[in-house]
């Protein structure tokens, strides 16, 4: 705790007088992405699409012909809620699987005309709306934002427990 | 597109090859989070508490006799959801909600002493698990992630959508 706050203190800001949850790093983190995407959200769920079938739509739009394991990865799914939505998506014409013609048991998921119609108009809002919210942390601590997520994700990367 | 691959290049980092989805503020904001908070949410599972009940018993630790509105805010839940959540947890006994005595029609909510024990075990775990994804984050971009998000969420407090 005394490290804690000394540490924080030292960065100039006011956390002093906090608590625990106000500078805990998973707080902070689940709180950012609640806050940030809520707006996009709305969006999304306006063009008829829920979160996770947004996420790939838009990992389809950059690798076309995907496998699930990957989309599972990239669009924050277990793997079997991940294949349920694809399938859901097949219904609706977004996209469709097919065996990979170099090893059959692998299924690979390509964008149909509509699934691509729709990403061409869902990633450019989304583009515009990260747009606005990099342009709200320019010029202070928030700049370094993007930088330091990465870090962290290239830190976890494979990584087991921190705790071992 | 153009602007986005440029500032990240500017950045000092490999993004010029990447797609949309891996250099998306609101993707590594949820995988960070995601990723981050894995290891320790399957402690608090083992503990016995949903993801929401714990940050519920962390916000209780640090502000005893928050109101409902508060703790949904900081549990980042709904406040319906957290009303059935806050109901749950007054049932298994780690938690006693009371009128304000200033303003009876204000509800005001108190650990009891099985909750106090609860939090007095996973806090300290929460802060172990923070310190050691700190550690592996120290000397790089990654120290700057606790101001960067902090800086994210003073400018997304109380704004409306950065579209406008």
């Amino acid at each position: 705790m005394t490290q804690q706050r000394t540490e924080t203190a030292t960065n100039g800001d006011t956390a002093q007088d906090e608590g625990f949850v106000s500078d805990y790093l998973l707080y902070l983190l689940a709180a950012a992405s609640d806050v940030a995407s809520a707006q996009f959200h709305s969006q999304v769920r306006k063009a008829g699409l829920r979160v996770p079938e947004w996420r790939v739509l838009a990992c389809l739009s950059d690798t076309d012909g995907a496998m699930i394991t990957q989309l599972a990865r990239q669009a924050l799914a277990e793997q079997s809620r991940l294949t349920r939505i694809i399938a859901q998506m097949e219904k609706r014409g977004l996209l469709i699987r097919r065996s990979d013609p170099a090893d059959g048991r692998r299924v690979r998921v390509y964008l149909t005309d509509a699934g691509r119609a729709l990403a061409a108009e869902l990633v450019p809002q989304a583009r515009r709306h990260e747009a606005a919210l990099m342009e709200m942390l320019k010029g202070n601590e928030g700049a370094q934002l993007k930088p330091a997520l990465k870090s962290l994700l290239a830190a976890l990367d494979g990584s087991a427990d921190p705790q071992g």
